[in-house]
């Protein structure tokens, strides 16, 4: 197995991977950014790629929402949840936080840390880099500006770097979700606590438009857990949502919320039914259990039998 | 064939029955009242029963809504519209309306007449009789006291009965529908116009209960063209519904509405599809379709090739 | 105060008014229909007019829900409900059911006697009577023919019939609810467990036109206690709905749920708020109760308070 | 008047700014996050801050989103929209696009013109910028290493920087959408052709909540025309709704809807009511209507006139 990941090495995004059975032992290629990655599983070169989707705080991966909602059909296999903490590095010479004056680090890790720099380090200057392990590489090349980096523990830890505060998040408990992403192909088996993705583009602009959709999820009994609206790229205004929802396209509700979900709205793509992580606990009404949807079925079918052929 | 019906012979639900194909020259059994009809039909002496359903004035016929709705299934083979009008006849020797003391008739056309009454035999009291042809019938025995009887022409006609007065209807136009019942067994092929009775107990007494019903139909684009409560028998405030629908459970949107009904309420009853009387014409969105739906059913079962066995 | 009610005395009807504190010592007018006992209130003869309008068994009372959904508007000031329990009462000289060849009663009272009736008095014809009352008075007079009568045990101690069986009703525990109609007035106080009564023209005949009205309740949280539909007279498919819900209209969800109605319905006609009779306790949501209500308005009208003038 | 923007100088929010009338006299001082700048709003420093909130490309702008929809009240005052096109600056030497190593521009810029890049300068390294402007300006300054940068044509042309390609955006016609926020205050009044921003916590995570909120809208016939789900920061799966409406607080069926909302959602925000740009043309249902509202109100109060006190 071949597995890619956004990189680099050290990144939030290789622990997540690293915590998929048989990862630790496989192939695992970084890439600089979402689309590189996805671009490697469409064409064959990596088996499957991890990709942030979700922060708790900074909310969606917009690259990687896009990514996954067009282009070359792509599936989820598997999410995982990382706990998201940050220390505060520093260049060699640096020995307290008074001394530092710009500190580098990727503009999502930024956002999670200001209140923590604006209280400690209120004159460092923010600079961006392409991701947190490459900010905290900076502090050992010499060509580099930059007193100080925000990064995972780990690649301090990999790269010896020196720890002048930890952790540095304001909020936390953060997590971020990570989507292992593969070609269409066999669904993971429902394990009874799974989620399903789907893309749904919204047709029209009008009172309901919306409501017509969760309708379809509504009168199955299916929760939603992440609804995110994205630009089509056609304007303001139009939007495709990407939504999860509790359950597995083996059970009757949701092939059921599919099949109507597919009649109002037939460009929507199926993005995978796969495992929830997290000890997500889904109850399902005995309206909307697979026992009912096959007595309905069952009786409905039994009714057709006097049909004229 | 034998075929009864709500009798005696000359009512407006004779003249239903007269327009079923082929019952003119079958054997036609008159019944003293609706459940008399349907036992008839339910224990084998007779094929199908014709009685009234739903009267354009007056409102759905409740001996026949709750004899269908319980009991041994039944099944509606078709429906029939008849236009009412009554008229007024008179025994021999009275021979103008200020003579006319009391006037007999069933208490349906007496409400569809009275504003003509009031007016025109203000002094006359009403008598009630079991039908209106038994009513004009009465003014032939000289044990009956009545003046005046309310009734169809067709009865006056037959038994060559003084008219005088008529039409004595209230409001003209009026229209009786009737149903053609018979024991569960195949099903009238789809014209395209069709409707789809359906009897729906409600199951609990809170709000959105009923809409949750009406949501199954919502969702697939069924309309309703009649709906009824009727009382359980079991208390003020347990009601079933006695729901007519436009469509043919041969059509996807009804079968599919169908099954999310068996769900949200397991023990409705399905009483047929027929063709609709009248002139309905039935439009179908595009997302209701039977194309959409078998390219809706399509999908989900190409992406449900992907489970494991 | 001068109370009618649909006679005669002895019936069903009068037990109910006899119910409103003071009616026993007021005078009590017994009119010959509905029609005619609420066109006295309309006139001005009397103050109120107690009629039936809904019966555990069967159903609506059609004369009373059309009668006071149209023409000059009317009030309900009260709801009282009444058990009903039938007795067979005899003709002199008949000794045994055996002897019994025909049965006076009204059409309704047969509708819930007769699986007693099939079963002990099969050869008994059914002679329709205009009140279960005048039924039970016809044993008395010797013009009449019928050897038997069902009616109120309270009919049939006052006349000092025989009674030869009893309870002859085929559901124990039917009870008619019966309303006390007034002209437009003061509304009777809010008791916490009250009802309110709204007639709804249904302006469309399409996919979700009652729901647009069911809606307007279910998004105040108002229950609803009572649903019948009922002709309008302008042909098949034209409905009003008769709609009872939980709720006074002194309660900010009750006048909320009237306003929505009145712009997607505005033909609608108030009947009335009352005391709920037979221990209906109505809970509400927090989130609809008057203070959430008082809250909501409040900081709306805060947010106008910077709206130019 | 004192305004800020997201700064420096130069980029597409100082073009929004420019079109607020009067901006061009007025002070306009450049902040460097959108952070910093409501927080000088918030302080008095600034009398209002131009800020993007959402692009037709890359979607909403999170750090806006969050920073309004918390912390003391903000409210926005107008909407601005801004075509957004790029060009590709070169350093001086750099004469033709083979020459290109590396490329600097904001993040948002990058993902905007992705494609041009990878076809036109494959082998170009993304320098992630804090600002498009920051990252021209960098070809001024010698510490700097990258060749080439992703711009405005407005700084470009400010700073007489070399052009070497433009257009270079992949998706021609995107806009972004900038809004103009200030203290809460005077609401400008309604033109017809309004939107009211709200900001709406999702109390619970189960099948329907998510439609009781848009239920509010839907029964007030409410268009929404942005819907953006971010997450409260509490952990995965708790979010809240930031969502623009068609329609100005001093029309009936927005504060109707309010009200609706603060029942069930009573953290709610209200974000302001201000024209909005872009030729948006909205139509209002007869039902929806101040006259249907003003009517309905009406109705209602007259029939509360007869409360008692």
């Amino acid at each position: 197995m071949i597995y890619t990941y956004l990189g680099p090495a050290g990144t939030f995004t290789e622990a997540a991977l690293l915590q998929v059975p048989g990862a630790a032992q496989a192939t695992r290629v970084p890439s600089t950014n979402v689309n590189t990655a996805l671009e490697m599983v469409r064409c064959g070169e990596a088996d499957a790629a991890m990709v942030p989707i979700e922060n708790s705080v900074e909310g969606g991966v917009s690259a990687t929402l896009d990514a996954i909602a067009t282009g070359e059909p792509l599936q989820i296999l598997a999410e995982v949840l990382v706990p998201i903490t940050f220390v505060l590095t520093v260049r060699e010479g640096v020995e307290s936080l008074a001394q530092i004056r710009t500190v580098a680090t990727h503009g999502h890790a930024w956002a999670q840390c200001r209140g923590w720099a604006e209280k400690n380090i209120p004159k460092a200057e923010f600079v961006p880099a392409s991701s947190t392990a490459a900010g905290a590489l900076g502090l050992l090349d010499p060509l580099a500006h930059h007193d100080a980096a925000i990064s995972s523990p780990l690649v301090a830890a990999e790269e010896n770097l020196r720890v002048l505060a930890g952790p540095v998040e304001d909020n936390a408990g953060a997590v971020t979700r990570f989507v292992l992403v593969g070609k269409p192909g066999p669904i993971p088996e429902p394990t009874g606590n799974d989620k399903t993705t789907v893309i749904l583009p919204l047709a029209e602009d009008r009172p309901g438009a919306l409501m017509e959709i969760l309708e379809q999820f509504v009168v199955r009994g299916v929760n939603l857990s992440r609804i995110e609206s994205r630009p089509t790229g056609e304007g303001l205004g139009h939007y495709f949502f990407s939504v999860d929802v509790e359950g597995h396209l083996a059970q009757a509700r949701i092939a059921d919320a599919l099949t109507g979900l597919h009649r109002v709205c037939p460009d929507l793509r199926f993005l995978g039914s796969y495992p929830a992580a997290g000890g997500l606990v889904t109850t399902v009404d005995d309206h909307t259990s697979d026992k009912a949807f096959a007595r309905a079925n069952a009786w409905v079918a039994g009714l057709r039998g006097n049909l004229g052929s």
